[in-house]
């Protein structure tokens, strides 16, 4: 078997990839390499792709921000994408997700490949269910010959990491059954799979075939991200059994990854109560021991509709604070329509807060340090640092140039009266 | 002395305004008595002022969310002030308060008070100190007598809460510079006052009268918002000395005005890491006995500009489930330029959000159920339905709008492959 960046952690090599990591994270290599080893950090990097950025995710690094982008039946265009994917980068994301469900999607997903050197993730039981829909009709005509060609299919083109719905198992659907869910399943690819397994009556063939799908993630190295199929779609269903019952069942899955040396993260929710999400993430990371933890939001309210992007930096924040290391960004358009390049950006700005937020509260090495410069900078209203230095400095410029005062020295809230120039021209040294 | 709210709970007397507030917040007006008597709710209401709703803050109720607005010396119109306090009555806002510094200070307040029937507060002082500014050149023209002057002024126009400082005395002000702080003071009141203190070497009038100022409040039935003249201005300066010395200042302060029937609330940060917001919710909550907590953000980081009502969003949320009452949004451009009545939109919806989801945490009543019977519609893909009933329809009606679907059924991200779709469509009802 080829070597991963897990199974050379575990002999005590430091790749190049750890090395790169260990510099933007200001810590030594071999910490990196022994966080790895104990699964507590991926390196999400296919072997086979080319010029791409290293990215860690997990503990003790800085919360890493994905976005998702990919065409619906709606918006098919492969240019709109690569619009997104570039507002994307452009805006500070760690990561993106092909999550295409209209359109060329090999033609989209290689493009997607081609145009960036972020770390690119896929969810191949799209693919495999539209594939499906078009040839047969129907959902109902994906197979487990299908699901898993799929799933090859995007390691070897190059995908970094795969979410896969491994958990959406019969035991955990009957687990469902039995509760009284207010939305039901709503991953698509949890519904997918649960309604393939209604239908043929069978297991779900990306559980059944687990040990072939680690065999594709060694070959090349693709990070495997367990995917939350049962996830809570609304604050009612937040950890309930199904969803307990399907983390039971990633926990093992993900030992079984390590143990065969496949590097593999964990996804969570999804909407959940803000008092529920520092007690769901350490849930996860117990059960999962450490593994790193890639969470959907999560929304603290179920009612935010066009400006979900804030519940989910509300959520995404305290989660990061928790433990949480990877935030899936949610967009202003989310449960509304698909997003555009601008709707990306928000969505990018509004986890990167969230994220920083976070990092601040759990010590992540420079954090505090950059806010304290920053004041700094403030205090001394030096107008031109704050707006490179930002977290946004396009929104920044807009609104200073926009909302310009007469006194360049100031800004057009307090003008004269603003508290710094104050301090400056008219209080005595002494009191 | 008149009576006021306080005053007759205490004999357990039943007002018109504390049914008003009981029937909105589903409560018995003698339990809204009982918090009222014990000071841990008050109605912000002056006595002269007619029309108004009777607007609650404090334990138990649903968090309030208050709207600054005002003119600056760049922006000093007054048609544009009515256009944001009607941005922020439509998006939701509970109050307002009237924060001018430019323009026609006078006219500004009484168009304001006369143009909404919303609760309305300010801050006398920003009276006093442009007053001084425009007569003798400088704030520190502002006398003892020329701020009280203004407080009795903006009470007997009807305003229903004011800010004061008062717990800026010569004694905090000495801890404050005995600090290392990097954003040193950044509340316009709190530096006014400390400039007159130290050029003046005198204590702060505010504290010195305050048996004065009880009485005009006494007289109006005008809550006292006391006012933290030294929240840190950024996540560095968070919980240091001085800060929590003018705290203990305003809890004896406290005290003073309820023994005398005065209803008071206190106001908090500011800039707050994410981990120290519960903790200082729950300080001030001790030290102040019970009294409403009013918070401006916090800000969970300092360099979100261009975002800052998504930084305060974070901490807002956080702050309401650990028992904050009463968030002062913060709009887009806090930090680089006096708002527009978009940003009034946006900063007021935000601000809901967090109270929302604090709500939801801290468990006020109705408000989990708000959430679960919504998730029933996006379930049952009732569209029009939850236009109408999520926190902004206006914002939720554009996304829809301008991202539609062929398939009116669906949304524009999923289409054919909506979960909800999927369940209805292609799933046996028995696995």
């Amino acid at each position: 078997m080829p070597e991963t960046q897990l199974s050379l952690a575990r002999q005590g090599k430091i790749t190049a990839e750890m090395q790169d990591v260990a510099q933007q994270e200001h810590t030594s290599p071999e910490e990196i390499g022994r966080r790895i080893a104990d699964g507590s950090v991926v390196i999400t990097r296919n072997r086979i792709r080319q010029e791409v950025e290293s990215v860690g995710i997990g503990r003790g690094l800085r919360t890493k921000v994905n976005a998702n982008i990919g065409a619906s039946m709606d918006y098919p265009g492969l240019e709109k994408e690569i619009k997104k994917l570039k507002a994307a980068e452009e805006a500070g994301a760690d990561t993106v997700m092909d999550l295409s469900t209209g359109g060329d999607l090999e033609e989209i997903r290689s493009a997607i490949l081609e145009s960036t050197r972020l770390p690119v993730g896929s969810v191949p039981i799209y693919d495999a269910a539209v594939q499906a829909a078009r040839t047969t009709g129907s959902i109902r005509g994906m197979t487990a010959q299908s699901m898993l060609a799929a799933i090859e299919k995007h390691a070897r083109i190059g995908i970094d990491f795969l979410t896969l719905h491994c958990g959406v198992t019969r035991d955990v659907l009957n687990t469902l059954a039995h509760g009284r869910r207010v939305t039901d399943i709503v991953s698509r690819g949890g519904r997918f799979l649960a309604t393939w397994v209604a239908v043929n009556g069978k297991e779900n063939p990306l559980y059944e075939n687990f040990n072939h799908i680690v065999d594709i993630a060694l070959e090349y190295d693709v990070a495997l991200s367990l995917g939350d199929g049962l996830r809570p779609g609304c604050l009612a269903d937040a950890m309930d059994p199904a969803q307990v019952h399907e983390l039971m069942v990633l926990a093992d899955l993900a030992d079984r990854a390590r143990d065969a040396g496949v590097q593999v993260m964990i996804e969570g929710p999804g909407h959940v109560p803000l008092d529920q999400i520092t007690s769901h993430v350490k849930l996860q990371k117990e059960m999962c021991k450490g593994a790193p933890f890639y969470v959907l939001g999560p929304l603290v309210t179920d009612i935010a509709l066009g400006h979900d992007h804030i519940a989910a930096a509300i959520g995404g924040a305290i989660a990061a604070a928790a433990g949480a290391d990877f935030l899936c960004y949610v967009t202003p358009t989310e449960h509304l329509s698909l997003p555009d390049e601008e709707h990306v950006r928000l969505g990018v700005i509004a986890a990167r807060i969230a994220a920083h937020a976070g990092d601040i509260a759990k010590g992540v090495a420079g954090t505090r340090e950059r806010d304290r410069a920053f004041s700094t900078l403030r205090k001394n209203r030096e107008w031109e640092a704050q707006l490179s230095q930002c977290l946004d400095p396009t929104m920044a410029r807009h609104y200073r140039e926009t909302g310009k005062s007469h006194d360049e020295g100031v800004c057009s809230m307090c003008g004269e009266f603003c508290v710094f120039k104050i301090a400056d021209d008219e209080t005595p040294a002494e009191v």
